[in-house]
């Protein structure tokens, strides 16, 4: 069973270590979550240019790969990136934002699912159950789908790709091969604010890349994720300063905020 | 005359259907816009990839198109949107920012207005004064030009082009053929703060999703701004602040808000 | 020796004049340094278009360029514009974003230190020391270096190239030629926001539209940074309500301020 201590570990870990994630992400969140990576102790980095990208996940402790806002040049970078990190034996997180609306952005997920090999694949119920369909089958970016089929997906894509599936809603779900761990932190505000998402999967990063197992450190980033939204909505006064006060959040988090808030059990 | 009713029917159409807006948005403001549709009530998308903006289009309520931070493939790509945005019957808005300033800005807007059939044009005075002059009259970026020149340019530019002209100034210009709306909401810290005129044209999109009339979403957007930038202001002790709050009062609005502030008249 | 009253005019003349500061940034930063450029007073344009650069440029009192999120195109339109200011005569200003960590970073900073020859350089420790090293023997993006080799660094690069370099660190170092000058303000939550390097640059920039002598504009920008983060750090419980004071700190500042706080010094 996940610990408050375990938890913590990490984010002592992430402070001291600072480790470099090397994100290949989207425009729209470009600043809040190299601001989320560095609030709870990582150093960013964001680089997408063809003629780089090896180099710098070669420094990297991670590599977040978001295709919130593709181009044929972006993808071919997230590609060698990958390449380099399998190479250097370092995390890869995607975020596949969008699947199941367009399908270049269908596409590309299931192609660096396939052909980049992620350690964790981080998204929303409508994202994974996508990625769980059988070609063709995809519906629009507005479509609604329970928990229980986003689970049934998740395992189903667990199971294929090797990988942990980490799936954030009402509760979050991780699986991992037939381990299943579900987080009920969080706060209905959240999907309010642009980018916290995939600021979920760039702390999966930081997490990653400083804890060993896939499955803990995608299920403490979500937990931290959870408690530090929750910690802001009883300070904000709507998304703009829900914003601000869960970047100080993660800042100043602290064991006793996990102890008295974490909701986690494994299933 | 537009009622304090007219412009709350809109916020509660867009609450209740959270309509998808597809930007294709500069760079600077991508984040600020995004959470401003959010704020709101509707659902923001950025989409700017050849392969998907006619997908995306489809997949919309309305298109909101802004050359803020301009280049080839993108210029490209906003044509494919707004053909994909015409043949589903929705509303396309511009934003033709810095035209007046550069070549490109200038010819890009104007080939836009020509040929991608916006139905809601949403500039500030010297954008729309850039479009309304005839090819090779358009001043620098730092022009001023009196609200008087910008009316004239906005109802030339709207029956030449049979669409819309939202006009952002100290008193807001909205013309429809031989139309027009004055709304004087707003607060003078709001220049001070980087993309907001993107906001509104935002956050139009989003009242032209939900509105049939073009000239009434077009109004009850740039009131709606102009209201929540005095809620903002009152508790803003400087430009970072006001965004937040900006974004907090766009949530929180409520019709009391609007009844007590609405300063909008016909002429 | 520079008085609080040589740092106030500069302030009052950017509030004056409203300088329009043309910036060719990363993606990261463009919203927070167009806000922080609007908080002081000046007028940001973020353009990247080879079509446009040039004509952009020959508006602008100032350029910056900083390579943060580099590709290909972004490096020509660096030249392109670089070419635009040195014709006009405005001074250039240069952020060596991540010089040092890749190759790609490296070369394109010391073809730009070379060939677009700017004004002023203003990096921190890592990057100029990375600068100041013969080819080959740059260090990774973690490299940590006191700031005796910095301040070398800094003198040999200022020497070579006939220009300011400016290096932000706990004590800020201003080069210029043989003219050495020191700011202590600042605070250490600067890091822990994204994007506070940057605009420090942005802001150098601005400073350097009003202010004929580069030396004093960089010390000046970098003293109002300092002033800027210390009154933000003591209203802020975090990095994201850091961000926030440190913008409207910009924008209230006054000469007081900068008299009860400033820490400068020629050596």
């Amino acid at each position: 069973m996940i610990t408050v201590r375990d938890i913590w570990s990490d984010i002592e870990a992430i402070r001291a270590q600072a480790p470099l994630v090397h994100n290949i992400t989207n425009y729209v969140v470009m600043n809040t979550t190299a601001n989320a990576l560095l609030s709870i102790g990582a150093s960013p980095v964001m680089a997408h240019a063809l003629d780089e990208v090896e180099e710098m996940a070669g420094l990297a402790s991670a590599l977040v790969i978001n295709i919130g806002t593709l181009s044929g040049p972006w993808i071919e970078a997230m590609f060698k990136a990958a390449g380099a990190a399998r190479r250097k034996g370092i995390p890869i997180v995607l975020d596949p934002v969008g699947a199941g609306a367009t399908g270049l952005r269908t596409d590309t997920a299931r192609r660096l699912m396939e052909n980049a090999h992620p350690t964790i694949i981080r998204g929303n119920g409508s994202e994974i159950l996508a990625l769980g369909e059988a070609k063709g089958e995809t519906k629009g970016v507005d479509s609604r789908h329970g928990a229980e089929a986003a689970l049934d997906a998740a395992r189903a894509v667990s199971r294929k790709h090797g990988c942990v599936v980490s799936v954030s809603g009402a509760v979050d779900v991780i699986v991992g091969g037939d381990r299943t761990i579900l987080v009920a932190n969080g706060h209905p505000m959240m999907p309010r604010v642009t980018g916290l998402g995939c600021t979920a999967t760039a702390l999966t990063g930081a997490f990653a890349a400083v804890n060993p197992s896939p499955l803990y450190a995608a299920a403490h980033a979500m937990a931290v994720m959870g408690i530090a939204g929750e910690i802001a909505a009883e300070k904000a006064m709507g998304p703009g300063s829900f914003q601000m006060h869960f970047l100080d959040a993660l800042f100043v988090l602290c064991e006793d905020d996990i102890g008295s808030r974490l909701k986690i059990e494994s299933v």
